[in-house]
């Protein structure tokens, strides 16, 4: 708990210079990182250990939007800041081996919160197999956290969104609707921190909401046996299935009886009177699966199960948005997609 | 001016896909630009164009903090964070190519802002020879924007922090305390947009406060010429030069002959009623020079300048912070430098 830290320091209280020092002895270095935090820049020998492709993406994380401090401890969004950028560079066939951060945040922070935020970044880049490999500290009116993630392509090619075509099949390795689960329990009461333990199955669904667990092997493991495209499903999945649709031309028919919301869903759904947590599996956000189109003669990596296949677009009445191919779009047993809703973030 | 385009719409109003698309137009592709903006990850082939370590940085600027909507256009801010962050790469020695960006904005913001905003990103990546590769838009209270530049070392080792021996030169590339002479130009209502033409002088300062120009090519050829340490003046001279100071267990000794207040800033201290306008040289912040040390054999590149000379530790009597060799330190002239001031981002 930060505040009963012995020291109860703030960010501003320690200053940059020595809040920086504290938090950069909390990353372990690696092979690969020939000069780690500290210096201006980090100088990485990939040559060395990652042969390939570089793959590099960033996403930012602002409290209010992407996590609440009373929802999730600094660990917490630690982790979830590195999960969120590496599922990124695994959904292009990647392997994660890099993490810089940059945090902004208000000077009140108490330091315990920033050391613990280090903690779990530190932690998930090291169930990804990376580091981190430096940083930045800002002074802001708003905390936000932006993670910039970079990776190696195991296979010759990426993996991108437009490569699906009409015969595919759909699959998923990893998680969908739990963070979305966990998150309608959070925001019920049902999952505050510092309350009587939650029954088991709840407890999970808020955990899978407050440190996703993206399958981040399964990316390379899915470009190596043909993946024609993929994503990661941090929108949602039916959001994310009409990008790949979208890119593609093409239309991802899911099939209902594949997606069905498990049984920690059900007694969550049951808890809070939700009518439809196939809702949550559909639309829920923040699971950070890695959806993914394979041609009908490719073996599956034992990750991945089948949700779905692939028709040729027109076949959906949704409307496509421009520079999409008309006709391109997500069906449900062949039907339309009523409010497929999703985390827009500007919607 | 983004207020009078005729569509007008606000960031919010165009939502996240359609404005990251348009965005995304406004950048230009590279030979190493594989994959570009708009999937899941950026892919890069730097093995065939840039072989060398890979060099890594990121920086965050926060409106308030770092810029003023009033006092910069949305294009000079987009130059400022690229300049920003290249010079990071620059200050290892290395040549920087590939630039990550991500956007936090008020659902609020004009769309035209984040247009321009992406027009001064590009404009800068040219200006260095690198390209945008991809982002980030996250909506939040405050505008912040995060860059993460990546770039190559040319020489066999980057130019670190920790390198300086004593009876190395003192020699900085680039420009001191002219955004501070801006910066202050502005604060007193004497450099505001829209107003009357400055003349030129004061002008000259302002722009260099807006649009910060490192000396991106100072940086490999400092690496090539032997420099045994560098930085980028991001902070101020002192306040990095003692950075330096701090990691090499030196004192760095300025000559204040060579770092007088140029005829622009003599103008606009004189102006201002700024008695001392060498205080803009020694503490002003934001002018992304680069500062290095070089052997007292070594030819220095043409773009640097001699500012001083490197003194064995105990030659200060400035206290060192901990983890800094006891007696590490800035003197002007042989003699310590009182309040040195700098931009302490949480002081």
């Amino acid at each position: 708990v930060p505040e009963a830290e012995p020291s109860g320091q703030t960010v501003g209280q320690i200053g940059e210079d020595p809040l920086v020092a504290d938090v950069i002895s909390r990353y372990p270095g690696a092979g690969w990182l020939t000069v780690g935090p500290g210096d201006d820049a980090a100088v990485l020998d990939l040559a060395g250990h990652f042969p390939g492709p570089l793959v590099v993406s960033t996403d930012t994380l602002v409290e209010g939007q992407d996590f609440r401090k009373d929802w999730s401890t600094a660990r917490d969004v630690g982790v979830k800041t590195a999960a969120q950028n590496f599922a990124d560079i695994a959904a292009m066939g990647g392997r994660p081996h890099t993490l810089l951060i940059s945090l902004t945040t208000p000077v009140d922070l108490p330091a315990a919160w920033a050391r613990e935020l280090a903690d779990g970044l530190a932690a998930e880049s090291g169930r990804a197999g990376a580091v981190v490999a430096g940083g930045d500290l800002s002074a802001g009116t708003e905390l936000s956290i932006t993670g910039t993630a970079l990776g190696t392509l195991s296979a010759p090619h990426a993996v991108l969104r437009s490569g699906a075509r009409p015969g595919d099949i759909v699959a998923i390795a990893g998680i969908s609707g739990r963070s979305a689960g966990g998150w309608a329990l959070l925001l019920a009461g049902h999952g505050l921190l510092g309350e009587a333990p939650l029954q088991a199955a709840l407890a999970r669904l808020v955990d899978d909401h407050r440190r996703p667990r993206p399958p981040y092997r399964s990316g390379p493991e899915a470009a190596l046996a043909g993946a024609t495209a993929m994503i990661d499903t941090s929108d949602g999945l039916v959001r994310d299935a009409e990008r790949i649709a979208h890119a593609s031309g093409v239309v991802l028919d899911l099939d209902p009886a594949a997606l069905q919301p498990d049984a920690d869903l059900l007694a969550a759904a049951d808890l809070l009177g939700e009518p439809d947590p196939a809702n949550w599996v559909l639309t829920g956000g923040e699971d950070h699966a890695l959806l993914a189109t394979f041609p009908p003669e490719a073996t599956l990596p034992p990750s991945f199960r089948r949700i779905g296949r692939v028709l040729a677009s027109g076949s959906a009445s949704a409307v496509a948005p421009a520079g999409a191919e008309s006709g391109s779009g997500v069906l449900l047993a062949g039907k339309p997609i009523i409010g497929p809703g999703g985390w827009r973030h500007f919607a």
